[in-house]
């Protein structure tokens, strides 16, 4: 079977789904304003697999000559992680900073079940694994985009699943039956959902005894009954928007939803968890392993532009060679070669798990994940330092093309020497939507809280860290050993 | 002649001025839908006048019991800059964390006129002193709205007026005529223009000989003819949307232009200063010296509603008690108290200067907004850390109205126990609008930009600091003194 | 009486006291090597009250007339307040950057005592306040120089008093008689306590009922039977060097002991808790109040050393003008001068407490405190930075003296033209001895750890800031009020 | 020839060279109270070389059998960088902290020398390549130790060498004889000279045509006439103290000479650039290249004994839990670890240059580098602030020995249950030596100047990068190509 088209990819979004936006149910996701805008996003992988320059990358072959997507790939050994990281990376660069995601986090969460599932078949004599597998063989041969749904709403933070006020703030079993369960509640920030196909959920924490019914993992098909999508109204200016103001988000978005499940019944054959609370917690773990790679991975776009807003803008405003501006671009380079650095050789240091399949070392993963979320907002302040004041004061789009108003802008936007106003402000405009914009909000969101916050990254680093080596030394060093 | 109305202000801006928004003229600012905000907005500043609880505040009487807005007053000692700067902060904190800005800022630049025109009539038996004084009485009893055109459009930042490839980069003056001059160039990020009665014309930088025709300060009607205002297009979705999304945004605006001088008469009466190049940087400074004070002052409801932001939302997350939580809470009171304290330890340690006008010690205003600046992206970002990642994934307006999508939101955005979704959802959007907007990114382009760069900041710091007895301290422990 | 000579203290300290050195009971402290630099040091309160330069701000009169040292002033407004430090920063500048603390300590300590004395004897109808007064009036009267023990040693840090397993690590009531109490434990880092009158003894924390014995208070003389002074060892060696290569700890030192209580006798007359646990805290706190405000008023003199540092070796080495050096600079100041401002509003914040007790507004002092704590390692950075690495690959004083190497290092320690090598050699001595040094490392742990540690300063801050504008505020802006 | 023993080594110092210390003629530096401990420190080279455990590290073989110390082998490929990289790093952890460093920096220069030497020689027809490598030949089958003198004592570091007020600031060439040049001058800072056998001189900066005379480069034996060594007296009393009080400095010293130059003739043979004044840059920029790696390399078991001293301090005072405990930690792991990952992925992308000599990348070279040496001080601050206070109160060697004091000082500085007072202070001592000690403020300078300031890293770092891919990104996103 050949890989999809992106053409058959919108194609299969028209399946009668249930999604909402602005309190209005959505007939049809891919000719949405807003919503649309995401799925021609998403089709960039799909493009990508049918573009020679970057089919080498994105598609491999198994045993049998048949081809898959590499997202598909289990990876077994460093450089599968590496290049694994290149795709992620070139698909966002194509996405404009924005990472298209439909098959890197579905994947991540397929790993993430294969290996804990064999786990727990073996304690508990389940025979999970084996329905991750066939379900793993169905994404994989018929090229489907896979949304997964983790977070959940949680009610108090400081309260567990089973101790919430409201027993549906977290999601739940509330039904057993012969021929599968019924789950409740709700998840919040899924990404992508709106725009793929299959819906992986996993859970979102570790979970003691009173926690079982909450212990559930499963798939279904996006337009399943009961699973209602609730899209976020978060920046839908910038989907509607002139591609002169908003260059990048005019064209590039990603759809979180707020997820219901009210009453979703999940047949067995889809199940992948249901009770053993005990594997919750290695289950979250695992897919954060995978899952926060592939996060670092796509941010390396981001801090690029970033690196090349600040250089762009001081060679247009003619202030390249200023100590001052000099130390900032240094910073900035400083900032996004470190994630990269990182990145890389976490991939480096991976270690086979479970099933032998590899998994970058989770020290530098959440290190450089930490240094990415810890540092986005000053290497903004910095592009925006640079950049100047223009980015909140200048022209719309309809200003740029009227008689009246246009040749003014030209004019009195010119830069140093040789650089037309026009020129400028087209640069202004990428800048603008990079750092000082809805979108740009979104990103220092994103920054913070995706894949996990910068407390849940500071403890699985410390975590990951094995003290022996440091405490033996300066033992030794006491003569304390 | 008591003082106005707010509908006589709003009256007083149908005047015929030249204003274009989006490429098309706007006929009424008072009544268009995004300049129509920042009319209302800036409106709060005759109102105050108007509210008992505000009015001792907000309004003087000079000798002769004749009232006049406490804007116009001349500092003459530290009680009258803490005054001052508790109006400036009391009207801001009306303007839910916006400043209002149209009598703050002109008359920042009446003071520094009135200083300057008496050390340049001094040197050069001009008669400026006199002018400005006309134009500082027609301004306070008329009471009237006054903007600041300061920074020029600047081409290539690196090379002064007279060295730029188009001589109108900096506005300058083209003709001398026996009733007054004729000015032409372009002056960038000009606010509440669109709702001044008045502009203020000031140089923007210390200027040589050979930029002689670039040292020209004076005031115009905004009505006058050849002065173009170019309104800018940023954050126009804020004022257009539902205040249930946009809590602030949607009903405080500020509006800068680029303002366009196309051959601008200007009459004898209101020239300030017209060649006398080497007053140009004093001019500047001046400016600076009170503005910076004003921007402090005005930056404490912002900073005040980042703590309050936080410590809400912990509270409602029911994660008040974590250990990190409150560090970043720690470090928002530590960031938003120590601007409070170097504001007014700023102006509890004032000087007299020319005319006996009080400045506030320029090295504590100076570090007070460096302070600001330099740490208002980390303030964010903790903030944001807080909230959490419903800040961008959250539901529009339409969707707490929907009988299909509000049921769900209001139970799934639930906090801990005793919050409701509902009461949530109205914090997470003032939130939202803080930190997480367009609006929010104004702010943080503000903080870098406004009242002077990060590096202006650093420069009049430095400038500002007296070194002898630090250095003299460490000679004479070095034995030598 | 008049106030006493520095000679008439230095002879007060030969009193049979218990102190050992590195092992060996020290007979004179006067004459000790190492401690009588400290006692030399401390000669300074004595000294300034005698110098008409300082006179005025060291000693004060009663109303009979009666003159006593300003240290003994109780402050009833912030004008003492700001008075109190300046001659604080004044005694520390004399000192050479090193505080004196004979009797700034003393009386923090002793208003403490006076303030919590009134609260105990309201509520227990004890008679403390008049046993307080009547050791303040013995100390004021023969113008004592006092130390304050308030640290245990405090075994596992996690546990109270009453909980370690060896009950001497907190310092305990063991015996109550009829004429006074039996004392048993040990305090550490007791400054100036070798070269002191007396030694005002403090609880460390808050305590429970089962810390009962643990919560008490009392003053003894320094020769008290049973009390035993280990004096520390740390930076033994700047003392005996030579003042040419360390001009400030040669001639300048505090000396620290661990305090041991070999079962001390206490009369009741100088007993000013025992036993009434629940005041524990209180007194600490309110001794904590006080003394962080002498704590940030005596960091003054360092900062602005570190500052005048920086500045003269960037002008010595000739490279004041570039860019990095002014940025650095820059910093400093601002980090000293944010100090200063800090420190000066607290003292004008000031509000009356207990018998009128006017105590310096703690959230600004402990904003101060965190503030220098926090960046102090960046500043002495930033100096290192500047000066260069011949801080620690230079000279020693024989080598200046020498035939055979003076020349060379006389003409290859040259800096820029017309500074000679001598003099620049004398300037990286002072410098090296603040920042790269024993004594260096001792002011960089005393900014960690003297006067409360960082964490106990953010605590404090949290508690001293009060929430209900700032959340009242955000919460008007959500409508949720 | 086999490898040398350290006796041997010890014994080839023995040769009558100049070294002075604090004035006075050295006659025997490996019996000199102080420079005999360093001697012995840099005897750790000559002794791994004979321990079964690191002997595979630590020698390698040529073609014929022939074996050498691994530190002189020419790296080929990253895997040679790698290795290399781990044997300075378990050296230096044997140095327990302190970099060995005398075959470390002599082969940095020793590769710059050949690069730069072949491209010399291609451009001049000079013989500089043929020198070198008979020099190289000389080094290494003798297994000699070798300094570098780089750092020029400079004067006005505002001016170049030529334009300084005393010609002698920076080394330069007196005479061209028929058999070789004399040299005249001092440079500063040099590591290891007073225990090395052969001293290698080169340029410290780039230089112009009026500086051809300054254009040198150079080798001669450390015993050669003219040659004076000033051995630096920082930190004189670590070597001499109790290894009780100081563990780590009273074992191991690296001393540094001011190294005066008083008229040295060099034979041709020796000369390796004698006015060549353009590739004065090249071959100080090719040692920085190298030798920077070397200095991340090193730096790798100082920043493991901060952390690890951190995470014993934490557990000895019973604090490890404390959630401010673990942030500091989280940050000193994040700190030292990045350094790791920078270090290593440095080595791992590395390119071949002149000779097919591997060059880690200079942009992850200098990113490391500067990472270290900007966070340093907050890590020691960490550190410091873990540890607590008894740092800087606590007793000398002679106190524990003591039978009047000891039995206190093992009673009250017990730590957590379990935790006896005796080996709290063990680890103490080391963590006293490490972040409070005249040995940890030299660490601190170390850090901001050793091997290039925070400045030139930053300078490298700057060009060392590509901006091609992130401005051509940007560009593209903007329509800008």
């Amino acid at each position: 079977m050949p890989l999809r088209s992106a053409k058959d990819y919108v194609a299969s979004l028209r399946d009668g789904r249930t999604v909402y936006f602005r309190g209005q149910r959505v007939e049809d996701v891919t000719t949405h304003p807003v919503i649309g805008v995401a799925v021609r996003h998403a089709s960039i992988d799909y493009e990508m697999a049918e573009q020679p320059a970057h089919r080498a990358l994105a598609v491999v072959a198994d045993e049998d000559g048949r081809e898959f997507s590499r997202y598909y790939q289990i990876p077994r050994a460093s450089d599968d992680l590496l290049q694994r990281s290149a795709l992620i990376e070139t698909a966002t660069a194509a996405g404009a900073t924005l990472v298209v995601l439909i098959k890197e986090i579905g994947t991540d969460a397929l790993v993430a079940l294969m290996r804990v599932a064999s786990v727990v078949d073996a304690a508990r004599r389940t025979e999970y694994a084996r329905r991750v597998e066939a379900f793993y063989q169905h994404c994989r041969s018929k090229d489907l985009a896979v949304a997964v749904a983790q977070t959940d709403v949680k009610g108090d933070r400081a309260l567990g699943p089973s101790a919430q006020a409201d027993p549906d703030l977290y999601l739940h079993i509330v039904e057993r039956r012969s021929d599968g369960i019924v789950v409740r509640g709700a998840k919040a920030h899924t990404s992508v959902s709106t725009n793929a196909n299959e819906l992986i959920v996993l859970p979102t924490r570790a979970m003691g005894e009173a926690d079982r019914d909450y212990a559930v993992s499963f798939a279904v098909p996006v337009a399943t009954k009961g699973l209602i999508l609730l899209a976020s109204a978060y920046d839908s200016t910038g989907p509607q928007s002139h591609a002169a103001e908003h260059p990048i988000s005019a064209r590039h978005k990603m759809m979180e939803t707020t997820t219901v499940f009210d009453n979703v019944f999940v047949p067995w054959e889809r199940v992948f968890l249901a009770g053993e609370h005990e594997f919750a917690g290695p289950l979250a773990l695992a897919f954060v392993e995978h899952h926060r790679f592939t996060a670092v991975s796509y941010k390396l776009p981001l801090v690029d532009a970033l690196i090349g807003s600040a250089m762009l803008m001081a060679d247009l405003n003619g202030v390249a060679k200023a100590g001052h501006v000099r130390e900032k671009i240094v910073q900035l380079i400083s900032y996004g070669e470190t994630l990269r650095g990182l990145t890389h050789y976490a991939a480096l240091r991976a270690t086979p798990r479970e099933l032998g399949i590899a998994v970058p070392d989770p020290l530098y993963v959440n290190m450089a994940k930490y240094h990415f979320a810890h540092g986005y907002h000053e290497a903004v302040r910095n592009v925006q330092d640079i950049a100047g004041g223009s980015l909140v004061t200048g022209p719309g789009a309809e200003d740029l093309v009227s008689a009246e108003t246009a040749p003014y802008y030209e004019r009195y936007y010119a830069g140093r020497a040789g650089i037309s106003g026009k020129d400028r402000l087209k640069a202004l405009s990428v800048v603008k939507d990079l750092v000082a914009s809805e979108f740009a909000t979104y990103q220092e969101v994103l920054a913070v809280h995706a894949e996990g916050s910068l407390e849940a990254e500071k403890l699985m680093l410390f975590r990951s860290y094995d003290p022996k080596p440091a405490l033996t030394f300066v033992r030794g060093l006491a003569g304390l050993l």
